[in-house]
Order: C-alpha cells, then structure tokens, then sequence
C-alpha cells in the first residue's frame, strides 16, 4: 500500500516512517511542512511531500491522491497554543479525512488519545485537547474510511518494548506507553485487515503487539 | 413552547430573554451560571435554571427535560482563550444538542457566525473560533433536532433596525448586524415553523425581519 504518513516529523511519525521504510512491504511518504524538514528523511531514503494541514481540501485531496492508506500522527503540540489544537488536531484532520474520501484512498490510521471517547475520562488539565481529539475520531467514524482508531495513554520517550495492552470493550486501566511502540501497533495495523472499523486504547503491557490486536 | 435560552447572560440572551418574555407567546426560562446571575433576570420577571455547559451530557438531559425549545447563544468569548472555545462553544453547544436529544426536546436554535459553513470564507483572525463553530453546526444538522442555525456578521451594539438582509443559498456579501436584530431573528425564527432545518447568514439590510425570513 502506497502510505502517507502526516505529521512525519513528530516524535511518532518519525517511527512510524523509519519502522515503514524498514519493513519495505510499503511505499512510504512521509507528509513534511517545509524543505528545512526533507533532509532529514531523505537521509533515511525517505520520500516527501510538502503539504500543510492549514491547506483547503482541495489541496490536501491533490496531496493524497494516488495513495491507499494514511497515517494520521500530526499534533499542534503545546506549544502553540488551544487555536492551534483546533485548526490541526481537529479541523486539520477533519479535512484531511475529507480529502482522502474524494481522492479514493480506503485506509486511514489516526493516533487519537486514551479514552477520547468517554467525556468522563478526559484528562481534565487537557480537556480542550480530548474536546479536539474526540471530534476528529468521530469525523473519522462517520466517514466512509476503513478507519483505524489507536488511543494511546501517556506518551514516553522509553525504547518501546513491542509489548503492549489494548481495550476496546472493557475500560482498561490508565497507563503510560512509549511513542515507539505506538508506532509499532500502527504500522502493525495497517498490515492486519481485522483492524479496520476498530477504535482501541493503548497502554504497554505484556502482550506482543500482534497478539493484542488479535483479541480486538 | 417551553423555551430554554442557553448563554441568557451573554449580550444576545439577555436581548433573546428579554423578546420572548415581552412577546408572551411562549413560556422562557434563562439558563445562567450561578446565582449572582440570577439578580438581573428575576428583576425582569423571567424563570432561571443554573446549569453549566461544563457539566455532563446526563446532567444537561437533566436540565433540558420539559422544554420544547432551545436558544442557543452562550459563547465563551474572547477573554477565556481558545481553551474555552473548544469546551463551550464546540463541546458545550454538542453536548447540550446531545442532552435535548435524549429528552426529546424538538426544537434547536442555533447563534453560529457568518459563512460558518465555508472554510473559504472564515475569518483567518479568529480561525479557531469558526473551527468550533463549524462543528458544533454539523453536530445540530446531524441530530434529530429541528434546527435553526443563524449566523450572523460581525456583532454590534447599536440598537436594532429590525431590517437585515438573510442569505441561504446565495453567497451574501459581509456585513454587521446588531445583536438585537440577531435576538430579533431568533424569536422570529421560534414563531416560524418554515425556518425548520434552515441555516442562514444575517447581517443588516432593508428587508423587515419577517418578510427576509419568508424567502429563506
């Protein structure tokens, strides 16, 4: 699958590229802001596309077209601020989801956050992020993508450990979990047609990553 | 009809609470925030309930329950930050349409802003407000809810003419309108039943209230 990864140059996207590139059973682009952003990935025999979540998307859908799957990683991040979160996190990957629905692609994985889905949960010194998050997975539900919904717990910065814990049905307990291995469950979504239509969180745990997405 | 007018404190509530309460036609309850609110709209002979859009959807079912009708013109405003923007003007306004679902209230009425509907068309300066807006707009037109949503220019606070010029399917061009015509419009809107699942933009003109709203 020819597979676009937004948001490449985040700390998750960066994995998810290099763990795509490494594993060669995709053609994998990561989608950059600018040149200054290219070298590094080019380093790496990575190709880019320049293309910003601020676009139309109409843009956006020229960016996307040709590819069959999307790797939604891209987050304003705390430092710019809550008008940020809104115009990336949420209407960014609103109209990314859009254009991947007019472009024809099937496939679209996004990294959403724990318990996104249940207002009670919320993290409620981040609430305006969940608020965002929560609307752009239910942007993704509502579309007619083969959507992917990973909703990780606490993100570190350890080496992943490639073992993992995932709920689905039942409230699984908080938890923290290395960006590494979030990478790893994506890339090992995109590889497991049983993921499709399934939204999860994530925490580490003791499971092998493909055993755990398995029992989903 | 029962009316719920949920931001009643804000400047076009208390021009919405204050119609509705003259006009007689219909029963209007101010939703509002605390008790020091309450002074103002107890002088004026109008019915409080205090809930915050803060709270649960089951606590704001809780709130709705009875009503027939709901006016919604709360809006963070500028002074909160963006943060607030996502979790009252997005969030609040969602789970308040969530709330009048599961009690069966009817009717919804929607304060959205001028060209919500057109990302083209926003106003870049406050970007992130128009993302809120946006989706809280596509949440009403997706709900069960008769909805109302009007959305005017730039707000102001001259008296109201009573003349404005609305704009459903053509592309008007930008203008102010005072917020007591917007309050104008609202009620009006309660009293006509052809403005059902409309979505309109509102700024000043020359056409009296009633007569612009029968070319919607």
């Amino acid at each position: 699958m020819k597979t676009l990864v937004v948001g490449a140059n985040g700390q998750i996207g960066r994995h998810v590229t290099q763990m795509l590139k490494e594993e060669g059973k995709h053609e994998v682009v990561a989608m950059i802001r600018n040149e200054e952003q290219k070298n590094y990935f080019e380093s790496k025999g990575v190709q880019t596309i320049i293309a910003d979540l601020l676009n139309s998307v109409e843009s956006l859908k020229q960016t996307v077209e040709g590819f069959d799957a999307v790797i939604f990683t891209a987050g304003s991040g705390p430092k710019t601020g809550p008008d940020m979160t809104l115009r990336i996190d949420l209407d960014g990957a609103a109209k990314m989801i859009k254009a991947a629905e007019v472009a024809g692609v099937n496939r679209f994985l996004m990294v959403s956050a724990f318990q996104a889905n249940n207002r009670e949960n919320w993290n409620e010194k981040i609430a305006h992020y969940y608020v965002a998050k929560h609307f752009a997975d239910e942007e993704l539900k509502r579309s007619e993508l083969a959507y992917t919904i990973v909703k990780p717990g606490g993100l570190i910065n350890d080496s992943g450990t490639g073992k993992v814990k995932v709920g689905s049905k039942d409230i699984i307990e908080r938890g923290t979990v290395p960006r590494e291995d979030v990478a790893r469950v994506l890339v090992s979504c995109l590889n497991k047609k049983s993921t499709e239509y399934k939204s999860f969180d994530l925490i580490s745990g003791d499971q092998e990553v493909v055993d755990a997405l398995d029992e989903l």
